[in-house]
């Protein structure tokens, strides 16, 4: 424990630490130690660990301060050293900025302090070296008023209280109107003030001041924002940030000092046609920040580009905004070589931070660059162009989530930043949209059918609205969560859609929206973004997604390394000619019963439904009686269910036919895994009097009579109750019916593939009741149309108990499919529709690492399923193994799934490229794993 | 295949089959062959086996003849030359009887023909041998009727017409009158009846009569009264019935033969002072069925006895019904003696059927012998003192569930047999009650604390009734099954419960009850069976049972025997007192739920439930608050919640302590499991308006107030949703409190083993966040009261996760117990309130060999047992792991337990002895398997 090495030293003629440090050093540290290392400008300092930060919290401040103030004193008695300086005192005074820096970027989230050093004594020191006294002293400003802040907890308002009141008595409005004089009364008020409120004198000893920087920066670790942070952008598992302590450079000591960022290709397009940049003559960093001044260009052609866009004539531009270029030519030649030789040396495209002090540049930061989806697909492609990287390593560059923004439509940036902002709801279905409010499903498809945009506005959505959703541009609900009806049928079809949106009182009968003070009628334009569930006013244009060039070289990369098949979900022709486009290999899971949505086919299906519990009970009373009297009167009973229950069946078989031809012709000859009547058939029964109403019509029956069905249907656990394969079970008739539908089509469109599913086995012998009558329906269907069909049986495997099963249910299918929704419902036992109100302090206590509905609990469901895949394989090795669900489109569940050896995965048709890329990454690492 | 032998003689000087062999040849098959090798005067004939009925069914009546009948016919030969007597012809004519005989024995369910082989030519041949021509009459009448019904098919009562015709012409009433000339007649008419209805001629070939009859016994397997009594009495896993076609003996030849039932010891008693049993001088065994005449006593003694009973004086009993003792001395020596024989060859009491045929005796059948409880008890027992068997053997031979009978109060079973049924409800909680009607818990409080007898009668029980229910000698309610409250909670006090007796219209406002035309009211006598579900009108006699004898003589050996240990399920004083007088070793489970029913405490609760999550968010959002102010009004929002909040704890504490104080003194030092909060709160708090206004008052807020707080408790899967550990984890306040209530009690009571189980953990960190709160609370107690606690720390494990993880969640427990309820519902995704619907034909159809909530599903929910046994013993070898939940009483799931070798089972109080019985049972047959 004695030999910790707490501080790493870099800067002068050597570094201790370098670039593959980041863990210990955090990502500037490491990263100021490598461009030392190359021999690159940076100004000497050095870093103390990201473990001594975790030891912060761990041992506490006294005994972690005992530990390693003697290397911080070291490596500063280095530092004076390698820059003739000395710390506090003396004629030629080192002045350090001390930087937080983790080992994930998380910019602006935790303290800096710059020019820390400044004292009475240091101050002038610097006037008599500068020669500059108004420079100093606004150095020592704004030392003071950062350091009061951020170290020692004063509010900022208190400085600008007393920076105002001198600049009122002086009468200028801006800073830089102040002279010295004015900033030296600055000055002793800024001190009063402390002096008053904390009771202590600001600390005029350097080293004093150097470890109180140090503490605050520890301190920034946890504070409220930057937590927040990391859980907004999933940063785990970090032990805390570095420290960096770098002698300060100043880039507004004078005209030929500047300061300014730069990336090494456009972070918004992946352009690498010109140097990427901007700077700020005589300023230092903060100023560049505060936006008060316009920034310049580093190169010539983005200074003209950015002079035309702006509509700024060349003279005018050339006078008074040069590019670095132009400015200080030597200066950018020698950034530009800098420049290639940081992406060279990271293969990566660079973010730099840079600053000139007296015609010299220092580099201050280096890493690799964030940037939009588009860019970082064309960045990838083009380093493989350029031969930096090879095609693996391109394929891993790329978020694969990222890819979500490239397959919808999305906002002109700059008009939706100028945009009126109405409300927010949940981004419940990405993209973005605009068009005129409508209030009801039909008034959606008439203005659809004229071309016109419109965005459905409603309460919240119902199977009724389907084709309503699907004219409109975008849908807005007042209520119901992510996983509401809306929001779940919307992300489906890749439509956007803000849901829950509770700030919006929509009033369908008056079709008004009133949002706070705006009201909003039926016919004004609003704009969506339902990837951050903003709700605009107005039109706002919108662009749609490019699927060629880059994009395209990227995933025909992916498709070249990954080893899995990636399927889609979807549940029409047009959703699934969708994920054909998107890649799709054929579809994984195709949902019978969202088939029976639309207005035309819910009717059939309610009837059947309500009929089918007493068809089947007075069927088993006529097998059961004992007299042909009584076997005589049960049979008149039955005649009118039965007819009804007959008629609905025949009614939904060609509709169900049509949509499954229609499926099988957009898959031209892919795979197609139908799953078979799945959910609680109390979810498509109308509860409502006026539905009730309805069916009693159409039904012939009274309403009570109806509402008794209904009521017969309810449960105490739907998701544990009647549904899945024991529908088809107590209702043979409808596992026939679609089977018999499914063959048909798959008759009447030659190549078709269909795979028939059993949903929710939990015994094999359940599945061989439904095997039955599958295999007698296709030999019959075989017969009447003399056609030999390719039909694959299958299940899924979402009850644990089929999951434990997997050996005996595997001999009798071809193929397996993880529901694990299901699967993550009754193994964690999470209902989904309940689980929110523990669930999230579940995650962020970290009982879970992850949401398990969104990112597979790899622990506890992926044990099962490893569990059920090898047991499976033992008995069946030919056997096919997918994932449907929404874990499937989600890439570390599809690394999960490449890992246990499953044959495919199966998303919704958006998020198939996702899955794609995902499928590449598992499969290039674990190569990479395997080759170690 | 064509060495398989379907056909196995007996009798004469050689017997094909032994008593060994009853899968193959049946219970009475086997039980000739081996009387028949044993040297005993068996009728000879021959037995078809079980695997040719087993074959009949797979392979059609027509191939399987073929197979059989050149066997049976080589029989027929070897019969005929045995016997001296040809088959349907010749002066001595051989006479069958055709009956079946599966290898579980299934009294009356299936087919039987007597006196087969007469014809118009043996009648004839019968009458000159015999010179008794109404007997050979008879005897051709009761043929063709049996034949005419069993194997053709006519109805009874198309014979019975006939017989009533000719009687009522002859002008008598009794069959006995009719003439043998007059039976000629009869049977005229039922050849004439079954011409006309069948349109064809009765077989007068014997040989196509046997073939008929074999057919009949075979197809008589599979008619419904025997399905149903195989599905009734969980007989499985049977080829078929084996047919037994043995030679006649006539008990109806005159009066020096007779025909009798006997048992080698009382079966109901299981006396052994004298020989059981009856017997009609000139009698078939139908006679003795029919229940004419008065059927005589075999023992001199139980002659006595009877007579004693019927008031017939010494002379007259002498006279008309003297024993088998006294009318046929040698053939009773003869009998004894064989009685004896049997007893010690079969080791077991023996249930014997005889005929006498002119004073010759013939052993028609004998098999173990069925038996009361009581009886079961003490055979086994004395037996043991006997030296015929040994413990082990004793042991098995008592069926566990049957040692019910033996734990409850029972009716003088003649005075409920004279009893009026008013009604049959749902046998609920076994048990009988016998009290005057009342309608409200506080009345039945009212009549017990005054000592009367009161049967407590509702539409259905809620928490409020519990203390009328417990003051109550037993409790009908109108609606609900086999789970609803009333039954869940009666079977737990061990008390008489009738429950959904739907006939029962219970007002009670009027203070009513109708059933049909009866009109009970306040104050009548009524008695219940809740072993039956009987209602009747008046009160019946009932006895308390007797632990003591053999009972306890068994129970002793049962503890010797076992390895696992057995606890009880109970939640008061009262329930831990009474399983501690059935041999309970501790408590393996206290739900400190049901604590809070009683109506002092159940607004405290609800008091609780009810401001829980508002206090939890005002404490996160003040915790999460930004500015001082903010702080500050919702620190004032948080007050009054905080206050009913705080308020119900501290009210609950002492209630919980206490009760736990009364269970350790009731427990004396045994261990005592107990189970933190766990079910869904919306259970226990109001729905209905009253409720809710009383909660208002109570707590000082509107009811709309109530209405929403009760509404927001509202989840679509509860049983999925908010509970468990995870109400501990939300409100870590209730933990604390019910973990210092238990803390406190055992500080008060020396030498209490409180054991803290968290349930419903799926997660170790769950189980870890809980873990801490627990510690902190036994180190605050142990301070505060300057006393060290023995407190052990465990978990159930009924979510699949937790199994699945038990590795990890072993590390960080003393002891494990699995809640095979709630781990049956998530494993088979099964919802217990639910699957109703649908699991009972799952059972029926064997896709479940059982109810998995009655039996544990050893395939699957057991598999992921034994996975999770395994995984844990391997980190901690000390680990102690039980089963709690109904599946602990029930045997076959006790038998799984020990062979996966958990260390306890525990069980509601009334089922520990068989819990005890079963787990002995368990480790002798692991033992005797581990033997061989």
């Amino acid at each position: 424990m004695s030999n910790e090495k707490f501080v790493y030293f870099f800067g002068g003629d050597r570094s201790e630490g370098n670039g593959s440090m980041k863990t210990l050093l955090g990502g500037k540290g490491a990263n100021l130690a490598e461009m030392a290392s190359m021999g690159l400008p940076v100004p000497p300092g050095f870093t103390i660990t990201t473990e001594a930060c975790g030891k912060y919290y761990e041992i506490g401040e006294e005994k972690l301060f005992a530990k390693i103030m003697p290397e911080v004193e070291a490596a500063l008695d280095e530092l004076q050293r390698v820059t003739g300086k000395t710390f506090g005192k003396g004629a030629n005074p080192l002045l350090v900025s001390v930087r937080s820096g983790a080992a994930v970027s998380m910019p602006g989230m935790m303290d800096t302090v710059l020019n820390l050093g400044l004292n009475p004594e240091t101050v002038e020191a610097m006037i008599a070296k500068t020669g500059n006294k108004r420079f100093v002293m606004d150095s020592y400003r704004r030392f003071i008023q950062m350091f009061g802040n951020v170290v020692m907890g004063m509010e900022h308002h208190d400085f600008e209280h007393e920076l105002e009141t001198v600049k009122a008595a002086k009468g200028v409005k801006l800073d830089t109107e102040l002279s010295a004089e004015d900033l030296e009364e600055v000055i002793a008020r800024y001190k009063a003030v402390i002096r008053t409120q904390l009771g202590k004198e600001f600390p005029t000893d350097a080293h004093e001041q150097l470890k109180m920087g140090i503490q605050a920066v520890f301190g920034s670790w946890n504070n409220p924002r930057a937590i927040k942070y990391r859980e907004l952008n999933d940063i785990r598992g970090l032990a805390g940030t570095a420290v960096n302590v770098q002698t300060m450079v100043f880039g507004n000591s004078g005209n030929n000092s500047a300061t300014g960022v730069a990336f090494s290709r456009d972070p918004s397009t992946g352009d690498n046609s010109y140097f990427y940049g901007e700077y700020l003559i005589n300023a230092q960093g903060e100023d560049v920040v505060a936006g008060i001044r316009t920034p310049q260009e580093i190169t010539i052609a983005g200074s003209r580009e950015w002079a035309k866009r702006a509509g700024i004539s060349e003279e005018e531009r050339r006078a008074k905004y040069p590019s670095l270029e132009e400015a200080m030519p030597e200066v950018f030649k020698q950034f530009d070589a800098i420049r290639a030789k940081l992406e060279q040396h990271n293969k990566d495209m660079q973010d730099m931070e840079f600053t000139i002090e007296d015609g010299k540049l220092f580099m201050l930061q280096t890493r690799n660059g964030k940037r939009t989806a588009a860019a970082a697909v064309r960045i990838a492609t083009d380093l493989v162009k350029e031969g930096l990287i090879d095609e693996q390593t391109a394929v891993l560059r790329v978020e694969p989530q990222q890819l979500d923004q490239l397959l919808h439509p999305v906002f002109n940036a700059v008009a939706e930043k100028k945009a009126k902002t109405l409300a927010t709801g949940l981004p419940a279905s990405p993209g973005v949209a605009a068009g005129t409010i409508v209030f009801t499903a039909e008034d959606a498809e008439t203005q659809g059918r004229l071309g016109n945009k419109v965005i459905l506005c409603r309460a919240e959505t119902s199977p009724e609205d389907i084709a309503g959703m699907v004219s409109a541009q975008g849908i807005l609900t007042a209520r119901g969560g992510m996983t509401s009806h809306a929001a779940v049928v919307a992300r489906g079809m890749g439509k956007c859609c803000v849901a829950g949106c509770g700030d919006a009182v929509i009033d369908a009968k008056a079709k008004t929206i009133k949002i706070g003070d705006t009201l909003l009628r039926e016919g004004d334009w609003i704009s969506l973004n339902g990837s951050t569930g903003k709700v605009y006013e107005g039109r706002i244009e919108t662009r749609d997604p490019e699927l060629t060039g880059p994009f395209a070289e990227i995933m025909a990369l992916a498709d070249k390394y990954r080893t899995m098949g990636v399927r889609t979900n979807a549940d029409t022709p047009r959703d699934t000619l969708v994920a054909v486009r998107f890649g799709a290999e054929g579809v994984g899971l195709c949902r019978t019963e969202h088939m029976f949505f639309s207005e035309d086919r819910i009717i059939a299906f309610r009837r059947m439904i309500l009929v089918a519990e007493k068809v089947k009970k007075l069927k088993e009373a006529i097998a059961a009686a004992g007299s042909a009297a009584e076997k005589a009167a049960l049979q008149a009973q039955l005649e009118a269910p039965l007819a009804q229950y007959n008629a609905a069946l025949a009614t939904l078989l060609p509709l169900q036919r049509g949509d499954f031809e229609g499926m099988f012709k957009a898959l031209d000859g892919r795979e197609c895994t139908i799953r078979l009547l799945d959910p609680p058939l109390h979810e498509f029964v109308p509860h409502d009097e006026a539905g009730q109403a309805e069916m009693a019509k159409v039904m012939g029956i009274s309403v009570a009579e109806v509402k008794a069905l209904v009521d017969e249907l309810h449960e105490f656990n739907p998701m544990l109750g009647h549904r899945g394969c024991r529908l088809g079970i107590s209702y043979p008739e409808v596992t026939e019916m679609q089977v018999r539908a499914i063959c048909e089509a798959a008759a009447a469109v030659p190549g078709s593939k269909p795979e028939i599913m059993v949903p929710l086995v939990g015994n094999v012998k359940e599945l061989l009741s439904q095997k039955q009558i599958v295999r007698e329906t296709i030999a019959a269907v075989e017969k009447e149309k003399g056609v030999k069909l390719e039909v694959l049986f299958g299940t899924m495997i979402e009850v644990p108990r089929a999951a434990l099963t997997s050996d005996e249910i595997a001999k009798e299918v071809d193929f397996f499919s993880f529901g694990t929704n299901d699967l993550t419902q009754t193994t964690c036992a999470f209902s989904r529709d309940d689980a929110g109100k523990f669930l999230r302090d579940y995650v962020s206590r970290g009982f879970y690492d992850y949401d398990p509905f969104i990112v597979l609990d790899q622990k506890g469901v992926g044990k099962l399923m490893k569990f059920a895949v090898d047991q499976a394989r033992a008995v069946n090795p030919g056997i096919r193994m997918g994932i449907c669900g929404e874990h499937g489109g989600e890439p570390r569940s599809v690394e999960f799934a490449n890992s246990i050896g499953l044959t495919y995965v199966s998303c919704s048709p958006y998020r198939v490229p996702i899955a794609r890329l995902a499928a590449a990454q598992a499969a290039i690492k674990a190569a990479r794993k395997a080759a170690k």
